[in-house]
């Protein structure tokens, strides 16, 4: 079966995270009355697995390993089964 | 008043996604039966703004002179009351 997990890494409260100053900057000079930016990543991935539970997990798995860093990142993700 | 924008920017379909590509080869290398990836991102944005309304007009005017390019790219965006 197949599955459509998406997953949101964003930076842990606290770390610095310089793409969303540098986007902050860029609107505030154009003169938007922006106070704070921060930017966090979706993936989208379409994955075979034979349950919603072996997908989930293999997508947690997936999350520890590449698409987040444990040090600086938090994840989380929502998996359902492909229309 | 202070809102929170949450935008998602997203490649329109059929555009080439170099970062997704890279993902989903790195996760095959790793065994898992991944199919696709696609990456967005998204901001979030703390703003100052009257209204509701204002708050809404002035991210969508950002989405297009800013963060989303309107060739390739997809935005969508809520703008909500900063609790």
């Amino acid at each position: 079966m197949e599955y459509i997990a998406r997953v949101e890494v964003s930076l842990k409260p606290g770390h610095s995270d310089p793409e969303g100053e540098t986007t902050k900057n860029s609107l505030k000079e154009l003169n938007y009355p922006v106070r704070d930016v921060r930017v966090s990543k979706v993936y989208l991935i379409r994955l075979e697995a034979s349950s919603v539970e072996e997908a989930e997990s293999l997508v947690d798995e997936m999350c520890r390993r590449l698409l987040a860093n444990p040090v600086k990142d938090d994840y989380k993700f929502k998996v359902e089964e492909k229309p």
